[in-house]
């Protein structure tokens, strides 16, 4: 480590940290000329993504700048991952009120080399600002797919079954848990258990083994990423649909029920929440088994939840059928 | 005007004003699915580049919404003129501590359109949050050249001319005239001088009329953002040579000479202090002729200011041929 433990030029940043995640991208240039270059395969075109995350807003400032740098590029390969594209690459713009350390830049530089591994993606190119406000990554990420195929999010029909990948609300309770460490003894949870709510908060999977499933069966799709109810009437509204949804089958994880045993309603609280990153799909009725199937095969457990209707209002339903009331669930991020 | 001249939502942000700015944009899906795509023509390939502009770092708090607007979109594009790129899309991601007014958002989307017919490019898609900090606004664009045909930085060689569109320092000057109108009388500036160098500061043209000259003449090329010398280094350094540049060859414009001889302080201390926007290219002795009568044909001077050079510096000789020292000159945005 240099005697000067910050990195006070946007070339020493570039040059020290950024250019080997560049390293596998013939058209980033090695981040020395002022653009990059990328083509879609043939037969293909891009599918684009751009969302920024912040500091206190989107990560907490006692967050490891790996988990950071992997959330960064996860939260948007989601993106790409529920669109049935392939992450092809990246370019990234960072904002830091201070100049950051070397400790930090090695950390948050191995957080996105990790994920760029785990996605098969590079960077392609960026930006590097000082200025005042939270630490702020805004990745733009490129993936693609055969032209015309990209799944989209309004084309769900009435009687399509809702279905969503893995399990709903863990994210939400694992923030909690790393607010106030004293709840998982409050909920009786096992060190396991916290450890992977933690994770789902800290370290979102992208559920890129979904595409070729989704391609094949799905008629619509989207990430969860603002909580199941809000996204769902996302795509209802875009769809012109509305969805019926049972209580009773939304997807839940052993720690998950565990926490809804000893605090229903932080449970309850989490589990609408936001940042699950699953996937959100309308997969008509005959090819459901089908589309589970294949899923299972990529080692990804799927749920029909409920069924788009005529009626254009998202209902969530008790186990007599029942409507729950559903005001204030799901969070806008503005 | 509604009731509440704020825009609390981000759905009212990007189906009220942003919305219109992809309707020319098949891809981007109305900015109603989570990505948008986007392919090449036949026989081309994506150019992209991403640079944030941030109230107080790159423009200042009292610049009109609709003048912020197009300088985000002109610097970034200005990049892809550097590279003979012809725009074709940007995604953007916006940032505001509080929720912008409906006023504000009207006068930003009609500098974005104005910006979106000068440079034929429209909106794909983006992200809208609200965090702490200055209005920060991050287009990444989209351009696309021939496959291979990208005019690199890296390519300068010794013996070619060192040569610039346009004219230095005038946005330099239009900075310090905004933030104190009394110099314009200080400097003998009638009323067109001075609003034409503010307009250089607040309106930066991207040099497109330069591309198809520069794909014909131009070896290397880039836009000068953080001022010549600087980014004079950075080409010389990237192509591994050096250059030297005559003081009296510099295109200064009318407005600039004025000021020059009423305070040639002033006047030299805004020559190299950035936001040019104009073009840096190296281009062979033997075509340059021909790449500047090509570029007055397209309405743009073109300056040979000097020539790259074995010798691994870069120097600025007055008319003597001595060195000017040159320390201190150019700026970080980091």
């Amino acid at each position: 480590m240099s005697a000067d433990p910050t990195l006070q030029s946007e070339e020493a940043i570039i040059q020290g940290f950024l250019a080997p995640l560049a390293a596998g991208a013939p058209g980033a240039l090695g981040l020395k000329d002022d653009c990059a270059t990328a083509a879609p395969s043939p037969g293909c075109e891009f599918v684009l993504k751009t969302d920024a995350i912040a500091e206190g807003v989107h990560f907490l400032a006692t967050d490891s700048p790996e988990d950071i740098g992997w959330k960064a590029l996860a939260v948007n390969v989601s993106d790409l991952a529920a669109k049935g594209a392939k992450p092809v690459g990246y370019l990234m713009s960072l904002a830091f009120p201070v100049s950051p350390t070397r400790d930090w830049m090695a950390g948050f530089a191995k957080g996105l080399a990790g994920a760029q591994q785990a996605f098969g993606i590079d960077l392609l190119g960026g930006d590097t600002d000082r200025r005042p406000g939270p630490i702020s990554i805004t990745p733009t990420v490129i993936g693609e797919v055969v032209v015309g195929r990209m799944v989209r999010r309004a084309a769900a029909k009435s009687g399509d079954f809702v279905c969503v990948s893995g399990s709903l609300g863990d994210s939400g309770l694992g923030l909690r848990l790393i607010r106030d460490p004293s709840l998982a003894a409050k909920w009786n949870l096992d060190s396991l258990q916290a450890d992977w709510l933690r994770r789902r908060y800290l370290r979102p999977s992208p559920r890129l083994e979904l595409r070729e499933a989704l391609l094949r069966y799905a008629r619509a799709s989207m990430d969860i990423s603002d909580g199941l109810l809000k996204d769902l009437g996302r795509m209802a509204r875009a769809s012109g649909v509305g969805a019926s949804v049972d209580d009773l089958e939304l997807p839940l994880s052993d720690a998950f029920q565990a926490v809804l045993a000893a605090d229903p309603v932080a449970a309850r609280a989490s589990l609408f929440a936001g940042d699950d990153y699953e996937i959100l799909t309308a997969v008509p009725p005959e090819s459901a088994g089908q589309f589970r199937a294949q899923a299972l095969s990529a080692g990804l457990e799927i749920r029909a939840i409920g069924t788009f209707t005529v009626d254009a209002s998202v209902v969530l339903r008790d186990a007599q059928g029942a409507s729950i009331d559903i005001a204030a669930t799901g969070w806008d991020h503005f």
